[in-house]
Order: structure tokens, then sequence, then C-alpha cells
């Protein structure tokens, strides 16, 4: 499977929005100061812990943007499963830039890799299955498109993006047109036909109504592992089946063991502790 | 203690971006789809489990900017320690805007109130001691402001905002110019006199020089709670100490007890799980 | 059908970019230095050619950036099919005001609606068939979510809104991985279960290969209507099936009465004329 | 007569949020799944279509934007007339690369050449007199810049970019100040020295008071190719004469043989259609 | 003469731009931290030296932008000439808002007032002579819209925003042409109808050639008023005439004296010193 | 003392958004209209009169932002102080790009060097003294980050950047909270540990108030050289003690012998009049 990279617009945007913030209206005062303009630094980028890689690339993008000049060397790439210890990426140049950059770039790098370590954890626990673990839309405000990639890192699978590129029908749409049938319809009527429509359920004698009405994808809220076993013997396969609702890390095994198609977990992007990375400087002798 | 708002023009942003990465190019189109552009509605924002609120306020500007006709009852207030189930807020209003606003809104208040709840345990586990819990620059990118207001709300102290604000001496800049006591005469040559300095040190030999050039802070990096003990005795009140390092709330109590004015915390900004809430909707009559 | 509306934050940035464009750096200096501050006036937008109306809320919030003191009663609603001569809408509220914001918010309205007016003509054209008529990514530049938001007012449908919301395989990268088969199965791998997986083929010899690989979508690739017909016996309603390439108002009937389920046509976008809108003016006695 | 050059930031604007709205949150999931990291490809951009070009060197900056890597061969410049099936430019490089741009560069590249390719046309039916054509503020929202750059490829002159860097007293303004020397005078009064003041009439007996106000140009609008005539006879040459008033290419020629010295048409930007150009791409060997 | 208003979108970015860069990551950590929430405050805005008043308004902008619901009562206007003592505005509102309005209010209103006292001066100096005082390009960087309304304010006229709205021949362009004849028609070729082309000449014996040429204006650069008398004669009124190069306050009376139509003069916008205003606060009942 | 740098994304802004303005919707007609593309040139940046140099590098930026392909060759530094006549930099490349650059880089330049001329000169007026000069928050809207920069070149010391930054507890706060002591201790739990406390008193009896609550700094507003001196002897060297209140360089002197630490001056960045710099151009033989 083919690692999809976030796009060049979100993540230059990210790179430009969180040094503005930590550079502030007078930039790196302490090493301004106190460091040589022209004094040299190796830094060694490393994983304190073990975990899965995401945003390597974003950081080395950190680096760069303060300085075009800083060289780097990486012995990682994103996706990759690394044991404590691993250096991730070696950069040399200005010692000025590097440390300017370093809390920026180790802040995008902790961060999701934090995310994909939860993910990947979570697809190996489940790699003896036919079952796909999806992301939600419960994501920090404003970095969805670059948490979302975090996910694919670790072997997730995106969900919606946001509001606008798949249906999702809950109860309130249901109960504002009546049945679920209509909101079917109604959808159908107004998204364009590369639109998927997915129908929220949670109450077992929903799922046929679903289906019938020509659901895509069900999403079964909120069950037990016996409910969603017998969720997926009603269906038969005739759509795509969907458990989500509060499924931890801790728990996602018997989920998983049901037969449904996704298990989407809101979990891994709202609440993923950080990865441990470094930034270890020595400085050059260039 | 009063609670420092964030400044407005940051959370607009933040509520611009959000909305905008959850609205996308064609906006909630389920519900447009389905529910009738003059079908109101009633939405409880509630707390699902117990916590420390942050972000209510900026979550109530999400669904204002979606629609200022919805009308906002709040019964909570950013900073409150809730209960599980308690009603933060009644928000009532067209049934779209309400829905197109509302994973936007909880996603802002979530996790900022995630962040606030393990700030505010910390807080209330060192209670009774003469130390103050402080955050540090360990921010989810493009946050921070944010995030280090939701530290606020927990009873928490910011620590610096960005590398601008305040001096911190690390060895490496100690290396580059040869001494604590050149660096610290560097640094106050350099930064203005409303500018604090604070001195990282590692090893308890290094803190008198420390404390001689006249910082007005240490940093203790790393240390055993028995390490900072000694450190408190030596410092004698001269200077402000600050631990770090590490340090999470499970053994936050051992290094609060050692007499250190200040302990600083990446794992309360970077690795806070999420505060669960939600929306609970119901037609309204209006 | 409902008419789904564009997301705020696009119409926003719309009417901000088009309106700084026209004030550019002095604003209207001829209304500024010939009409009184206080002189009030009445204007009506009205549609000089028939046509089908869309952007007219966006021509209101051009009006109401400029000066939220104009009255604006609207007559007319945004997919409304209208004769030469209809009153849209009338503005009350300061002169200067209203010829400000004039050229803008008849370049917005003049624009879409004549998208609109050319995507209702070919939906009418159709209209006993059972066809629906879609749009493309051929829009003008830095206007899509707007322009595929005129297709819907004219009663056409939305299809992809960028490269990230469905699978498109082409030539290209069916060449680049061997096969069809192969294309969708790595697009499939790659891509969530929201979306949704489209193979154009240019020749009937594929048809059968992209249904088999599990495409949602078969787009037919500059077809002749007799093709068309062969592919829709082919297909046997198996998969949906786009025909798409270089059709025009003109000639859409004859594709189609082949029985496509979709086509899609960039002209529609990318060469529709303006509609001819205009703004009249009187003094007002207010 | 030298073809000036549109302004790098509206170029660099443009390039930025078009690119942005067809990328998305993920990208080009198609080719990014299919197409592998390494492969490189050929592409041709041609003009399917006979006309006169404008935008390669935006659609080039396309290119580069997604990938500095790209490189570009033009045979082609903005400003030529070109026969149908010539090749504007080769660029080699990373397929997925181009695939993700294509749209977007075509987009804005046959855009402009449409606006270009008419403008071209009509430029070519008046050449032998001694009259010009001008563009007006019709011009699609937020592009108003680039396609006046598009007017000056097709060999157009540019009317007013905004309402602030010339004055047009229209009969509204007249009316507010009693007479059009009131008008003048106060346009005079409030504006630089630098700008140049234009009164619209409408009617043959508004000329000589608009002349003798000091009108640096007088727009007659929608008046026939006779009234047209009169004036220029009235005028004698006492200041420019500009025709407009729903002008198109079929009825240009007779307006343009009054003697009139400009023809300002807002067909030329609302409603040239699109010129048909194209990317064929295949396998480089590189 | 009518004051033209600055665009309101220059001055929404400036009230932005200026306010976030003084309120920051925090706010006003001061006020917050000592006022109550509740506490209401009366302020007048206070010349405290005499001037010319301009950025009023927009003062007043910044105080709302903080706080809508601060109520402000405007006993000046922009463009009004007042002693010292003179209060300009009173505001009544939360004190907190207040405060954190007051500097940037204040910084505005002192810059442009002082820039608009300066002009007025001049103006004043020399208002029984038929000249003009305009202002020049050499604005402060980000400021030119703001500042040119400032110049207006005072009673200047505006010469070119940009080097975009207007032709100004130098002698760079002159040598790349070989001829000041050659320049103005290839200036008048290239550029629309509506602009205007000025050409500057440092010597008296370009003159004639610049007027031949179909100049405009003619900018008389660094000439002594003896020059500038001999140039008004040789021109005879054929063209506007400019005197410019280093003309400061002290000696413009002499150069007015010359005959010249208009005098432009750098200083006004780079170096007009500040004009003294403060804002007073009081307690409020309310 | 090293010389801090201003952020980048602080630069980045400033020369985006002051070309932006400069270049409009047109860019520079004149120059391309009669320079061929190709000409190139050579040019020397010249200090016209004597002074510290400011913005250097950003004019350069600005130079590079038009064209890359431009060469420098400087010869001077920000912070440098310099005869009348020294040429600073020479750069060559193409003449249009040169030309379209020139006002925007010698505006900001001009400007920083006026205020960093203005610094120096106070500075080296009491350079025999243990005082430093200091910036306030009196800066020119949108200017302030780069504005403080110009005091550092000219060797002044910045005071806060923004209401963030640091604690100024005034009159207001003190009345508001009842004691200077409530006031410093209300501060002190708000803010954090790095953050300084100023304290602003305006009568020598407040001073001891204000040590005794633990105030950082006082700072002695509008108080007369007589008055500083005493307050001096009482404080003792317990706190840091600021002179402020209208000091021009013409009085800055009497102040310093005062024997106080700081003098802070809003006139330095609010009232400084400009650098006279040039740019000379010759063609080049390249």
């Amino acid at each position: 499977m083919t690692l999809l990279p976030p796009p060049d617009h979100a993540v230059d945007d990210l790179v430009t929005r969180s040094l503005a913030e930590d550079l502030g209206r007078a930039g790196d005062i302490t090493s301004n100061a106190t460091i040589p303009a022209d004094a040299h630094a190796e830094a060694r980028i490393v994983a304190r812990a073990a975990g899965c890689i995401s945003g390597l690339d974003i950081a080395m993008k950190v680096l760069h943007r303060v300085d075009p000049g800083i060289e780097i060397t990486k012995s990682a790439n994103d996706g990759d499963i690394v044991d404590a210890g691993t250096v991730l990426a070696i950069a040399e140049g200005p010692a000025r830039s590097i440390l300017a950059a370093e809390r920026t770039a180790l802040n995008v790098l902790g961060h999701l890799s934090g995310i994909a370590t939860q993910v990947a954890g979570v697809v190996a626990q489940v790699g003896d299955l036919d079952v796909r673990i999806a992301d939600t839309r419960k994501t920090t405000p404003g970095l969805r498109a670059i948490e979302k990639y975090a996910v694919r890192c670790g072997g997730g699978m995106n969900h919606r993006f946001g509001l606008d590129d798949a249906v999702m029908i809950k109860d309130n749409h249901i109960a504002a047109v009546g049945s679920i049938t209509n909101a079917v319809q109604a959808a159908r009527a107004s998204a364009g036909h590369v639109v998927r429509i997915e129908v929220e359920v949670d109450r077992l004698d929903q799922l046929e109504a679903a289906i019938e009405a020509g659901a895509d994808i069900v999403l079964l809220d909120n069950m037990t592992p016996a409910q969603l076993q017998q969720a997926v013997a009603m269906a038969g396969g005739r759509c795509t089946l969907e458990a989500s609702g509060g499924i931890t890390p801790e728990h996602v095994r018997e989920f998983a063991e049901t037969g449904v198609d996704v298990i989407s977990m809101g979990w891994l992007t709202h609440s993923a502790p950080n990865l441990d990375v470094a930034l270890d400087l020595a400085p050059a002798p260039h």
C-alpha cells in the first residue's frame, strides 16, 4: 500500500504558522545573543521511544524554512516503525538556525508520530483480521489534513475529511425527513454520483432499512461486539459495515473480531500521547 | 487569581481555520440535503466525563460564526471543574447551523478541556504545597496561544510563549561563550530590561554559577527529587527554581515536595487526552 | 431536490477579494467626490435577459459588506428561472455605498447566473430522460466551490471538487501499474472506504475490465452516441456510466438519449457566457 | 508595443489559491496511489484549437510550484497567435507532480487564452482603423489583474483597474451635483493631478458640456454607429472618445468605423469561451 | 472639496494587524489581572498639541474591534484643525477593553495626524497661491493607502499610489529608448487611455521635448526656484508642472511662488513627527 | 553586544506587503513599457546623509523577492554608522527588476535607518554614563517588530513588544485593586514566573510602595531630573529605575545624568525623520 503524502500547501501553511508562533516578534533571543553567526552544528533527530514515524519530512521542512543552507541526511521515513534510540535524520548547518527550528520541528514530529504510533499499534493488533482501522473528524482544530496523514503513516485509513466529501446520515437527519429511506433519497438527489452515503444506526432493527435504502456504508454506533456480530450476519455483505463509538486500543480487538469491515476510532487523533523525540546537538567542524 | 483570557485575534483565527477545514468546499451536504432551512433545534453541550472546562467560549464563538442567530445560554465557565453529565451550555437556533458547527465546536472544547483537566488534576495534587505548575513550549503546532490558555484554565502558569519573550540559556549556549557567566552577560547585554533570564543546568555543580551570574530562574533539568532538594538548599531563595524533564502527573507529587518553586511539564500540552464532550440535539418548538 | 448552499467561508473570501480588487487603494473616488455622504438611493437589481439565477445571495453580501446599513428586499432566489426584466432584489441605503458595491455585486451575479443558465438549459433539454448533468474540474481558477454552487443552482450535479475527494483512474495510472485491476486495487488500498473509484476508459473493450475491477463509476471518454449505447448495454446496470469529452449544449441531447447515467460537461463552467444583469439606481426619499 | 506582464504577487496568489482548491486536503490520491514516486514523464502542453496564448508563464509557475524539479522548455510565448495543434511547452519531471499540476495549469491557460483569443480576434478585425480595443471592470471576481493581462496579450488596452485609478462620472454623479461641470470640478478638486477624468454620456447633447467641463475622455454609452459618428464630428479631437455598451465581436466593426478612439467591451472578459488546451503525457526515459 | 475616505479593506487590515501585534499571544495581561471584567470606564481621546486630525475614525474602529460594546461620541472629524487640549472623542465601555485598545488606537491617530498636521501647515503657507501640495511614493512600508488618506485630511493631493496607476518617465527610461519622445510613445502604446503620463526632467532644456512628446505632466526635479520660474514661462500652460526634490516645509513657500502647479514632497510622509494624542481614562458609573 | 536580528517571518511579511502596495495591479508600467527585458543595470545603494544603517538586509530581500537573479554585494551592515555618500551595497541585475524594487527597498531602508540614526545619536550622547536607552510601544502601526529591530541597530534596548510579554501597572490598574501592593500581587498570581513586573509611578511617594510590593522595574513617569535623582537615591539599587515621558534627543542628557538605569523614549520610533538614501543606477555591461 502506497503512503499518500499530505498536500504541500497544508504542510507549508503548518510550517509557516508554527514557526511564527515560536519565533514571535524578536526571534531566538538566547541563541542570537550567545552563539556566533558562523558557528556550525550537527543535530541528530532521535526517537527516544519506540514508535511509528510521521512528520519527519515536515520537520525537515521546518529546518529548511529557517535556513535553506541546513544539510539533512535522513535515515528513516514516515511510516517506519523504529526502536527507541533510532537516529531519524542528521542535520548540519548554522547552529543558530538549527536551534531556532528545534522546538517547532520536534513538536510536529512528536505529535504526528504519537498518532501514527497508536494507529500502528492498533493495526498490528488486528493484522490477522480482514478489518481496516479508520480515523474520524475528531481531530485537533486546524490540523485535520496533517493528522489524517499521520493516521495513514500508521497504516490506518481515512474516513471523511469534512462535512462535504461524504454523506453521513444520523438520527437528526432521519427524524427530519421521516425515514432512513427518505434521508438516503434526499441525499442522493442533492449529492453527486462520486459521493458515498453512510447511514449511522444505533439499533439493529434499523440496519435492514439502511441497506435497502441503498446506503453504501452503515455505521453501527456504540454497539457491543455481540450486536456487531449479529449485524454482520444480517448484512450478508450487502454493504460496508463500520463499527464506531468510544473504541480504544485496549478493547479494539474484540470489536475487530466481529467481522465488521471498518473500525473508526476518534481516540487515535484526539487522545494519542506524544512520541518522545529529541534533537541532540554537537558542534560541527565545518 | 484572575483567569487571563486568550487574545481575540488568536481565537478568531482558530475559529476561521477549524470551520473551514470541516465545511470544506461544499459545506454540510448531509444536513443541507435533509433538514429544512427553517427547522429549529435545541442543543445541549454536555461534559460526558468529569473534568475542568476550557474552550467553552471559543466553542460558542464557533456556533455564532456559523450563525449569529443561534441563542446560547451558558451554565458553566472556562475554569470550572464539573461532574460527568453537566450541561455546559444550551444553544437554540437553526438546526442546520447547529449541526454544521457541532464537530468543530466539540473538537475545540474537548481538546482544551482535556488539557485543562490534566492541569487541574496536577494542581490539585500539589495544592497544599508552595509550588506552581507550568507548561512548556511543547505544544501542538499552531495552537500555542490557545493551549496555554487551557493551561491557565486548569490553574497552571504559563512559561515562555516563544523563543522571544524570555532568555533560556542551555548547554549549547554556554559552550558557545565559554561559561554560564558569559552567557548571562551576553544575554543581558542584548535583551531588554523587561526580559527574564533563565539558565538550564543538569548538574548541581552548575547551580552556584548560574545564581552568581544573575540568573532570575534556574531550570533544574532531569534531576531526581533528591537532587532537587539539595538544589533548594543550595539556592537558599536567591533565585526561582524550576524542575523539569519528563515529569508526568503520576510522579509530580514527589518532585513538588522538594521545595522547588515551579514544575514545568511538557506532558500537559503534548499528551493530555481529550475530555469527552457531546452535543445532544432535540427539535425545538420555535 | 434541496439546493445545497456554498460554505460561508468560501463566500466571505470571494466577497473580500473581489471588493478589494475593485476598491483598490483609494476607493470609489468618483462617487465620494460627487455624492453627499448622506444621499440615499434605491437600487433595483434586474435580470436584463432571461435565465437561471445564481449568486443573488452573494451579491447581497457584497452590498452588506460595503455597508451593513443597506436594506435589501429580495424578490427572487438562487435557482429561480426568470424572464428578462425581472427585478431580483431592491436595495435601499446610502448612495455612495450602493455605487461602491455595484460592479462587484453584478460581476458575481452575472458570472454565476451565466453558468446556472446554461446548466438549466441543458437540464431542461434532457428533463424527460433518466440522466443527470454534471460539472467537471474545468472551472475558473480560484472559483471552484462557488462555480460548482452555480451548477447546483441550474439543477446540475457536482462531480469531484478536487483531486482528493474521489479516485479517477486514467490511462497514465493504468499504464503505471499494468492493468485496470491493479489500478483499482491500488486505489482501494490507499483510499478510504468513503471514497468512490471512477475509471476512465476510451475504448469499449476496457469497460468489462473496469467493472470487474470494482469501479463504482466508469467514465466513457470521447465516445460517440453509438458507442455509448453499446456501453450501456454491456454494463447492464453494474456500475454508474458517465459520458464526457467535449459535449456542448448543442449536442447534449443525443448523448443523453444513449442511456448513460451521467453526462459531465466542462463547457458549463469554462465557457458559459455572462447573464446580463444590471443595477438601476434612483434617488430615495429617505 | 511591449506586453506589460502581470505583477508577480498577483500571479503567486493565483497559483497558490488555485492549486489549493484542486489538491484539497489529501492531494492527488489517484496518482499517488498508482504511480511510483520515481516515475518520470514528459508532458506536451498543446493548443488544441487556434488562438492567442495567454497564461503560459503562469501555467509553468503552477508546475514549478508543485515541483521545482520539473524542467520546462517553452516553444511559444504569451501574446503569440498559434494554430491548432501547436505545442506550447514541454515539461519533463516526476509524473506525479505533472499530474497533480495538470488541471490547474490548464484551467489558467485555457481561461486566459480564451480571453486573449477573443481580444485578438477583435483587434484583427479593426486593425486597419485608428481605434483601440479596451476592456472594462466586468471581469471574473477575484481575477481582474490577471484577466486584464490576458486582454493585453490579445493586443487590447486596459481601462480602469478599479474604482480608484480614474474618475468615471455617470448620470447619478451628475444628478447629485447638478451638472456635468460641477461633477468634473468636484472630481478634479478631490482627485490627484495624475488621475484622468472620464464622463459617461448617453445623449449627444451632453457631449459639449462634458468637453467644456474638461473631461479627458467621454464615454458614449449605448449609442448607435450613426450617433457615434456624429459625436466624433462634434468633438473634433478635443477629447478622447470611447464607445461602449453591449458591443460584441460580431458588431464591433461597424462601431469601429465611426472614428471613435476607443471601444470598450465587457464581453471580452465576462463571456469569452475557453481556449481548448491539453497536456499530453508520455513516460520519460529519465 | 470633499475628503475621500480610505477604502474599508485597507482600514480593516490595518486594524487587524496593529491590534494583533500589540495583544500578542496572551493579551493585556496587566489589565486582565487587575481590573474586574465588569468595570466600566470613560475615556477622552485628546489632542495634547494643536494639529490637523487624521485617523480618528480608524482609531474608533480599533476600539470597536476590541469591543463592539464601547460607545463612542465623536466631537471632531478627520480633517479638522484643532487646538491643543481638544477632546476629539469620548469612549465609554468596559475598562479592560478600552485599555487593551488604547495604545493601538493612539498610535494610528498620532501617526496619521502627524502627517496631516504637516500637510495642513504647508497648505496653509501657500493658501493664497494657485498651487497644490502633493505626496509621493515615499511612504512608510505597508501604510501607503492610509498615509495618503492622511495627506488628503491635511488638504494635500495624492500623487501616484504605486508604479501601476500612472506613467512616470525618468532618465533611465529615456536612456533605454533613446529619447523622451520615444519613451512617451512607448508608454502611450502600452498603457491605457485612462493613464496619465508624467516625464521627469532635471534640466530645463528637456522641458520642451517632454511637452512636445505629449507629457501630461512634467516633473521638474531638484530645480531652484529660479529655474522653476523659467520653466513656468517656457511651458506656457501647455502641461501641468510639478516641482519636486528635497522640498521641506521650511522652504516650500519660495518654490510655491514660482508658479508651478504642483509641489510634491516626500518629507510629508516619511519624516513628519507624531502628533501628541492621549487617552485620559476615568472610571465610569455604569 | 550582538545585534539580534528580526524574525524572518516578520521580514517576509513586510517585504510581501510593501511590494504589493507599490506594484499594484499592473506592475511597473513605465519600466516595462520602455526598458528591454534583457537590459541589465548596476545600482549603488547610497546613504546621502550620515547616519546609522538599519534595514539594509531587508532592502536586499526586497530586491531578491522581485528577482532572485539580482546579485548583491554589500559594503555595509545594519548597525554601521556611516558618512554621507557611503555606498552601502551594489546590486547588479535586470534593469526592470531593480527599478521595480527601488522605491520599496529605499522606503524600508530610509525609514529604519532614520530610527536607528536617532537612537545611535542618543546612545552616543550618553555613552559615558551607565544608562540604557529603550524604545516604547509607540511604534508605527503594523511595524513594531521591525522598528524595534531598528532600535537595536542604533544601540538601543527594547522595552515590551506588546501588552503580553511584561506587566506594566499604571494608575488605573492600581485604582482598580486599591493599592500598588494588591496590583503587583494580582499580576504575580496571574502571570508566569518568566514575566517581569513594572510599576509606573508619577509621584515620588509611590516609589517605596512599588519597590516593597516587589516590582522588578519602576517607571518614573514625567518626572524632572531633580525628582529622578531623588528617586535613584531612594531606591538604592533595589530595583531597575526607568525614566520616561516626553523625553527627546535634545534633553536626554540631563535625564541620563540622574543615575536612572533606563530611559525610554517614544520619540525614537514615532517621530524620527527618514534617513536620506538613494539608488543610483547605471547601465551594466552584462
